[in-house]
């Protein structure tokens, strides 16, 4: 490990023996179970996944819900620290009467996991979100206590209605007084009949490759219309996938902020509003999790080398070949990396650890 | 103007009159009418445009269907050579029996006024989608024999199904055996209830910033996806808006491909198979209609300094201020192009024109 420069891994995910226990008592999305004749368990998360085609969902495997296989996957590819967070998606399915024992009790779990490896394990907790803005304000006080805990994941949907609902607001407050950062993820994707009939032939492309994305884009995209970030303005928000698209669409909806009519007769463009480059470089970060050179560099100048940072989605996109030792999809990160940031040593340490331990606080 | 370096508008459109005339008899979207006490026309095209807002759909001046205030726009921003298309939705919307009369007539009037203006004016013509593949056929091979004619433009539905429809493909194989190129345009936008409930109080912005590009991403990894680009080896597809979000996103496609069982199932990942590394170099251009250099440079990585066209969206995106001379919607993509190819002369002058006169043969 080397202390000077660490590799932090930001964005991979667990799913905890009780959050495991949870979905295999289930029989709708999100559930675990198996498809006879294989005696295989297979993870279902996503509607798309959820139809008869030569692989539904995915095998669940130790990497899943066993903390010792996050331990060796992370010594495998030379990764110092690791901020795990409950996979997709989370406790937003959960009935509001049991939201906020069930945030309790995975959160505790998570904690007490990190606590087995000290210093190479931290998290982000997950939310109550059915519970309601209260039950979710004192988790959020509660999580600020717990050792491991430096931020929340967190969806789309928000109370229900989105990132843009002015309910959330309090929720927002509480986590920017909390200094507990927020990881966007995607989970819900985009309404099944964009991908057309032919989908289903395609695998999980679709979805995964673009649903998830897009998902993000739409929801940072309203919150940023929502003027959020004027009104919560020390919220911070590490967008998985590099920003979904944000990073190359920027330039596109800050023109069409400023063409819009509607915008200008409402007084909605005056002084005081963030423009959506003032937002990344001040209350976004992105990790880098975007499989090629071309979006990671354009991720880096939109957000600045100093505010991405490395990720895997661990235990996701395993190697495909039996025996594979490394994982395509992490090495992919890596090159992508060291090729977009080959000129500033100090601006690839700082995307694959050291803007993590500074953002994240990452010391016991 | 600059014959040793001209520059060059393929993103442009028009409303020829007789298209205007169309929009005028309808009631439904596409549409053009006033809304009283107001006289003045406005032009409706997106169902998110048509509720009631400060500002339903957008005026309609001479800049629509005056080609003499094409000129003087081109004129005042420099630009030598403009590549007209008919603007969204086309002729999508038309009654099978009228598709081909509708075509012709509409073509027929767009070549006369790119004549109007020797040299200074080519166009894309428009298919006539709904009146079958042999009508269709028919017109791309009348559309060789117009005299300005260099391509066609296409939306995301096909002949109803999408891009990655079979049944396009002798489409496309007749647009690549006419060598016309395919500029792909979006219209259609994202389901409406992805926006959310507070949508309406974005103005345009949601379906204008974020619909569109991502149509049009999802419209051509479909195609990716259905094998179009191996079946017809040789099509040329011009994507709108730097390719939406496909140089950003091409990445993690790719990574998804290359991890899906289903794909790997049916033999899918063999040898043969483009990457959309290399759709992006060999079948794919892009406008360069970004408003941003972090944008522009991912589309210039990604596809090619020699495969990146400058355009305007002319008439679309006008000064909000009465008394503005120069449309900010065009310096910004120029600052854009500036910026992202300060150290290659070559590269800028590409994007900026010659690029365009090479791909589409761009002389009389």
């Amino acid at each position: 490990m080397a202390s000077q420069s660490p590799i932090v891994d930001i964005h991979t995910h667990v799913y905890p023996p009780s959050y495991v226990d949870l979905l295999k008592s289930r029989s709708a999305i999100p559930y675990i179970r198996s498809f006879p004749p294989s005696p295989d368990l297979r993870l279902v998360i996503l509607p798309a996944e959820d139809t008869a085609s030569t692989s539904r969902g995915r095998p669940v495997g130790p990497a899943y819900y066993d903390i010792t296989e996050k331990i060796k996957f992370m010594d495998l590819h030379s990764i110092d620290i690791s901020v795990i967070s409950l996979a997709n998606p989370w406790l937003d399915w959960v009935p509001e009467s049991e939201a906020a024992d069930a945030a309790r009790r995975i959160n505790d779990e998570v904690d007490a996991e990190c606590a087995r490896f000290p210093g190479r394990l931290f998290a982000f907790g997950t939310l109550p979100l059915s519970g309601g803005s209260e039950v979710i304000v004192r988790e959020i006080e509660r999580l600020k206590t717990l050792t491991y805990m430096r931020g929340v994941i967190l969806g789309t949907t928000g109370l229900g209605k989105g990132l843009d609902d002015p309910e959330l607001l309090p929720v927002f407050e509480a986590l920017q007084n909390a200094k507990l950062a927020v990881f966007l993820h995607p989970h819900y994707g985009l309404p099944s009949q964009v991908w057309g009939e032919r989908a289903g032939e395609y695998g999980h492309v679709l979805p995964l490759a673009l649903g998830f994305p897009l998902e993000t884009t739409i929801a940072v995209t309203r919150m940023i219309l929502s003027g959020a970030f004027e009104k919560v303005p020390e919220l911070q928000m590490i967008l998985a996938h590099s920003g979904g698209t944000l990073p190359f669409l920027a330039g596109r909806i800050e023109s069409c902020i400023e063409h819009d009519a509607h915008l200008k007769a409402k007084g909605r463009l005056g002084a005081g509003r963030k423009t959506v480059w003032e937002i990344l470089k001040s209350n976004i970060y992105l990790d880098a999790v975007i499989y090629g050179e071309v979006g990671l560099k354009a991720a880096v100048q939109a957000s600045g080398e100093d505010r991405v940072m490395f990720g895997t989605d661990h235990p996701f996109f395993p190697p495909l070949e039996e025996g594979t030792e490394k994982w395509a999809s992490v090495e992919t990160n890596y090159t992508a990396i060291k090729g977009a940031l080959e000129s500033s040593k100090e601006g690839m340490q700082g995307v694959l650890g050291s803007n993590a331990v500074r953002v994240l606080n990452l010391s016991i």
